[in-house]
């Protein structure tokens, strides 16, 4: 079977995997309304490309916080990659670092920070945080992360409880007795009392602020709003996500709510996006639209679910070959000259 | 079976009752159009939820006329219980009377106002009302119910004639033998010709309210025009309704009414809506477009099918959970810091 | 089988008459977007329907030209009747009289002029014209009908050549040897060369008023611009039709193009429609948006195929029942209650 | 089976050509949203018919940079035409001709210039180029066109890199060893390394002018911006086109782009448009919104397909007779009168 684009791997990621790991990738809250809207909303912005431009020297690379990466796309934090492979957040992290790509690590994996530091040492990595009722842990995986050269804190803050998934619900979704969320002291059972904490507000940004010195990206936010209270809270990113569709089902896709972000935080802080990127052609659009850079969730695991930490890098490299053909074909020769005037919204 | 949602309760109903009950329940006029639209209304507005506010202490309690009520969805008027369970009506009272929450006895139940009131002492209920040809009819029914402290009386006004539901023309659709329409002092059957008064005017209000000192709440409005009426001839609530979609089909869908409808009466009566509410979300949603409560109907018969009172209890109980976890994913604590802002209709 | 709403007689004609039939009574042009759309676009107008006004007195009954007829639905002009019932428009022209309403009959009757008259005595009846390359035969057309009764001329406009009807022409359709069309000299084939004269011109009206005394409808305007002209050549009505989709594909619907007219008019002369009549509720709506009647076509066949003059009488009784309820429904009494707040277009 | 209209064509060619070649011919660039965008977008164009017009004597000729044309739908540069039938471009070449249309060489056939210009003496033809790493191939190509009667020389502008179409991808797409791109020194293998120049910019206009006295048309154009750069460049003709949806995937449909690329040239030069043309009434809609001229990509495929130069024949004279008809029912008697007020896009 060819691997030519990103649905290829998922076909096969939902074919090969265990019924109850493939449902808790795929899972989206209630309906999964918003699950599927990340991905269609894409299909109602066009492209006004350009022609007869110079594109044959082409350049992909991007910045984000000063880290120089390869393209404009990375690994977004999701949970249990030893659900995919058995390798788990290993192969993650040494299929991000052989791209030149950031990987966004869960406080879920199923691998301690040291272990996919270990795995992939050098590699360009932030580690994703949610904040416990045992403020200490919260602490403590903070340090560790720093101390293991991590170079951003992203802070979720879409879950204060979690979101309503009825497979996991009529699955009874566990993690299998083999594998652990190793980074917290003990581990803890998924769609039980959650050890989240449903009181964070935005003063917890300073109590973070006061543990590390790691630049604070914020993840979660889907409103012009809330985007001016980050920026005035002092992240120096934000993430403008849904949780792949998981938590509140039926609000904005991604690629819309990215609009009112970046128009509210007017240059002053970084922003990117994850949810619903499935084509290269999709992260010319993101970016046409004031992303810095994107991240993906599923698609990450299906390229792990194929073949480990070389999936994964199979499933960037397509992203990576169909955003600088985009590119091309829509008149850019480097991420600088991508801007609005290349998308419009359908007006259907 | 796990009952994880209320479809679930939807697919064991169809599949459990019998034809021509489920049939009956299902009905909507003519092509089903405005009992389908009820629902996919609810599809086009989205949320616009906030993050990092403190939601560890959830508080999703209300009140309707003045009394409390555990969460913001009450029990619809619908007709023929023991079509769906043997004990009917009086299962019905007794789950909602353990929910804590308001139960709408139906003229056309089969059980009469005295078993209701009876199964379940000192339940919130109120009582629905077709004004008949025979004005006494009408008279004695509204003065029972008073007797029987039922604390509100609903008026519908979108049956001057019965829709035509096609299924039930076609199934010849009638109570079995052994029900009856125990209010009416003669048992009547449905598709002849209606007891229903079809000259009753707004002028019948003030006869009404000449009856009892019990609030007035009206059902069926679907217009400013209406609202506005309602309003000046001093009934306590609006119930913005379409009759599930089973009177007129192809007028609008409850929640797109309920704007125009909230926007006309500007506070001064309390508003409510029926029609479309599959999910908690749904109820957010009516409640961030100025309903006061919502009342379910269809689901109340499907939780009725399932068990009776513990099915109807399920119902309720999800919706409950529901409702409690769409607020807090969007940012609301109490069901006072339900507003529009939460909102937005779809531009598509 | 119950023959409970339209669609159950449009089955029936297409289990039991012969494909040939079938297929040229249900072509539409090309595509048959438009064809399809003229149903399609009625489901885009909403009711605002009102409540507890008196409809326990219904009058559905309206003038058309003066004539009064029990309800405003006519039998629009449409060929080859006895395709569908041997008694072919004999048949027609008694359901129409029997329900008290109008039928137009075509010049592609398989009856004459004068068997129809003969057939039901008395009845509202219109001439349907096309203008032929033979003036002579148009003219003794126009004064045949004149001679019977009929009590309107009702020029179609639309055919200058004859459709592109994919499946008449797959088919071969031509008549069957037994038929004729008896209202011309010589009988002459369909989808041959054409009889019609294709060079017939807003002054050819002048000529028409020349030939004949009776009000002459002019049928097959969609525009404002048209509608405008035909005014200012005398013409005493309007049908807003696009041959029931047969003509131009990818025109208008016609009852987005019966608001167009009617503003364009201006109350200067009547505006009738047809195309995509399926419920009572379309009339309702159509009647709301301006039309003083409509007139079907397809269902008029159907109910010939079914059981030829019961059957249509069927069709049209079902219309005038759904037609009243609808209108109780909306609260209005009498059709002089209806008016343009009783609708609006979806915005969807 | 009779070949109705152009569906027909499509699907013979579908079922009787190899896959492979099926698959090259009917591919589109990544999801081929465009590709389908391209038709789609039409049928949210509605016709403004006009009735009472002499449309008894019809012309339907129109000119092309000077050159009279039968009818305005020419045939758009494809290439590989042996994959279609064993004689290819040649006969491609006698079939406009017969028809006395306009046939657009792409640089890809697999027939040489002097062939094509062979087969059918006369025909007004045009030369399409790509303009290659190797310019003094491109030159020498330009010169033998000249010199061969080519008429206007087609600058295609939207590949400096081939689109990503999977199902090439998937079947290893290459021409079969007895085909081959004889209009270049080489031959050379599609979906390798190509030869055509990325680096090509607006300044390479003006390189072409010198080489040829020969009309230059650019095609590709999909934007105002280009457009009025495209005029100030001193091209003769502008064709709207995105590759048939080949390219970049998600651009605007070209009947879409018609109109903003219409405005904008404000009629300095000619505007031509291809892409999704299926019927007689997609060339008036196209002609209505001001394009000069259509030309056919896949339909002129499926003819060759179907029976070579006669089958090709037959789908231009199915356009022919449904563009006459389309005209004549919206009330056209020659091009001369189609204009914009012919159209209007649908609000949906």
């Amino acid at each position: 079977m060819a691997m030519v684009c990103l649905s290829d791997f998922e076909a096969y990621a939902k074919k090969y995997l265990p019924k109850i790991a493939w449902d808790y990738f795929a899972a989206g809250a209630d309906d999964c309304t918003t699950r599927d809207e990340n991905i269609l909303a894409y299909k109602r912005i066009h492209f006004r490309p350009r022609m007869l431009r110079d594109v044959s020297v082409m350049d992909i690379s991007t910045k984000i916080l000063g880290s120089e990466i390869s393209f404009p796309v990375g690994i977004a934090p999701t949970g249990f990659h030893q659900l995919a492979w058995p390798d788990g957040e290993k192969s993650t992290a040494r299929a991000a670092r052989a791209m030149n790509t950031c990987y966004i690590a869960s406080t879920y994996s199923t691998c301690t920070l040291e272990e996919i530091s270990a795995a992939a040492p050098g590699g360009l990595r932030w580690f994703q945080l949610y904040i416990h009722r045992n403020r200490a842990a919260s602490q403590q995986l903070v340090q560790r992360a720093e101390a293991l050269s991590f170079q951003g804190l992203v802070l979720t803050t879409d879950v204060p409880y979690t979101g309503k998934r009825r497979d996991d619900v009529r699955n009874g979704f566990r993690l299998p007795p083999h594998m652990k969320v190793k980074n917290l002291e003990r581990a803890f059972e998924v769609c039980k009392m959650s050890p989240l904490d449903p009181s964070v507000t935005w003063n917890d940004i300073y109590w973070l602020r006061s543990l590390t010195r790691l630049p604070i990206i914020i993840k979660g936010i889907l409103t012009r709003e809330d985007a001016e209270l980050a920026v005035r809270h002092g992240v120096q990113g934000i993430i403008v996500s849904n949780h792949g569709g998981r938590q509140l089902d039926e609000g904005p896709a991604t690629i819309d709510a990215l609009v009112e972000v970046v128009e509210a935080v007017r240059g002053r802080v970084e922003v990117y996006v994850d949810g619903g990127i499935r084509k290269g052609s999709d992260v010319l659009k993101a970016l046409a639209l004031g992303a810095k850079c994107v991240f993906i969730g599923r698609p990450a695991l299906w390229g792990l679910a194929y073949k480990g930490e070389e999936g994964l890098q199979g499933v960037l490299r397509i992203l990576q070959d169909e955003f600088r053909l985009s590119m091309a074909l829509a008149g850019c020769a480097s991420v600088s000259e991508i801007g609005q005037h290349l998308v419009q919204f359908s007006k259907l």
